[in-house]
């Protein structure tokens, strides 16, 4: 799966994902009406208008990226309707010949991880039939469980040809309160980073694995010292823009073939035409202002590569 | 809340909760003939056999139990039918008067996990209306990204009277991978469980913390030194019977006031009918079977409890 994912950045030279994280907030009063209209101010309405403002970003920017990276949270909020939404988003994206990486940070042990896996990547036996239920390309996994919480998702993916980016060094200012702890003098992310290595050596799909690691834009020392630990897990990168992560800082995520990491935006462009920048657009035209945001992403990352 | 936990503990004399992580496979033969029938072999018609399976479990145990322990995972796996399941659980549990412990294992940061908070203990804002997406009574949540992490469901709690149990050790074999690592001596899973105590101490209700932790039964040893570091938290105690814990290995997760911890046995109740001690009973009768279970872990905890 890591492959298709490389085939897609490549051919768009785009190492950049989408962030599907719709706040209510941050689709334009005309969307929300009309759903409301339609459903009423119900969680089946909510869930309609961010099916709503996903489908038209998607529209807006699919021929631009490789992948997206719906946050459930932000559909699980709105209960079962609210997790309808996140797949009819996640089928919608697939049809479109994106890759969609599920932000869902499971993680559990045994059986418990694996029903997480089947469900996200795999399939659910019932009687003689087998379904998906998400059926995500890439789900992210948190490793605090150990082992146990992870090997389930291996032999999912390895099942399924899919794909995991496990939690090693995350964006947020309190990320280094765990995280950031010395054994022996080796922070807590690099021994998770170390077990991401190890766990990804017997899922390889060409140069890379199929089990990549999630680090932080805002923590560019961290993510230039665990790449070379990692050289081929892919790390998927959450924290730029908005979050404060700037392209030249996110350069040493990558490796010296110009792959190894792809970067995320959520806030900055789903709700592009809220900022100063793209206000132009004005509310109707929200999509085109994604759509902008996506290619001045995209620059600006090059860029800093090409730069480097 | 925590003290409304507390209240039906005592009352019913059972430090105890039931873990409704239905696998399609506890569920007997006619159960599911009945559900494909009306379904077909769908994912509606395996979400339909668990939900039964569930409610003739409620049925058989609610009068001695406390609460429950859905774990959502396994609902998940079938997808948005699946939780409907959940959704169906929780709501028939509560009309029973149980308190429902939303096994979720969720943690993001900020207003990503401020949705999780809110989906499944609070209120979601629609238009002019407010809506409770799963509305648990407590949720487990991963400490992984600290307290960015943690704080929006501190505060989700605190404005719904609701609460939420860390983990901090977990009952599988390989929790010490990363929990036990040491930092200058004292192991990771002492650092998460101070910190339990930290948060905790703003959110406490009577004489305990909103605010509880998760320490599995399977090291006992652990949960002895943890129990005295956290004295004003309630331990959810994972681990008992099916994955080896003993109740004579519990009795120091608990305060010298009795009590402190509620123990969960999820297999070791609703599979009952499948294990030696309780086929008698037959598949028809497996609900009297967890009935019987239950009698059989309340007198064995209390009677642990009450040599000690």
């Amino acid at each position: 799966m890591i492959q298709q994912l490389i085939d897609r950045i490549e051919t768009l030279q785009a190492p950049i994902v989408v962030g599907l994280d719709p706040m209510l907030s941050y689709v334009p009063e005309q969307i929300q009406k009309q759903a409301f209209e339609e459903y009423g101010e119900t969680l089946a309405g909510a869930a309609e208008a961010i099916w709503q403002f996903n489908k038209q970003i998607v529209d807006a920017t699919c021929d631009l990226i490789p992948a997206v990276k719906p946050q459930i949270a932000m559909y699980e909020q709105f209960g079962v309707e609210g997790l309808q939404a996140f797949q009819k988003t996640i089928e919608y994206c697939k049809s479109k010949g994106l890759i969609v990486i599920g932000d869902v940070k499971r993680g559990d042990i045994g059986s418990t991880s694996e029903a997480y896996a089947v469900g996200h990547l795999g399939k659910v036996q019932v009687g003689s039939h087998s379904y998906a239920g998400f059926d995500e390309d890439f789900a992210t996994v948190n490793p605090y469980l150990g082992s146990d919480g992870i090997k389930p998702f291996l032999k999912v993916c390895r099942e399924y040809d899919k794909g995991i980016f496990i939690l090693v060094k995350t964006s947020n200012p309190s990320s280094g309160e765990f995280q950031d702890q010395l054994i022996d003098g080796t922070p807590l992310y690099e021994l998770v980073g170390k077990k991401v290595a190890e766990w990804g050596a017997e899922s390889m799909d060409g140069d890379y694995s199929n089990v990549g690691c999630v680090v932080g834009a805002t923590y560019p020392e961290m993510g230039k010292v665990l790449r070379t630990l990692m050289p081929k897990t892919y790390i998927l990168v959450p924290g730029y823009g908005a979050q404060g992560g700037r392209a030249e800082d996110l350069v040493h995520y990558f490796n010296a073939d110009g792959l190894g990491a792809i970067v995320n935006s959520s806030r900055g462009i789903i709700a592009a035409y809220k900022q100063e920048q793209y206000q132009h657009f004005g509310s109707a035209n929200f999509a085109d202002a994604s759509r902008q945001a996506v290619l001045d992403m995209k620059a600006d990352i090059n860029h800093a590569l090409a730069r480097n």
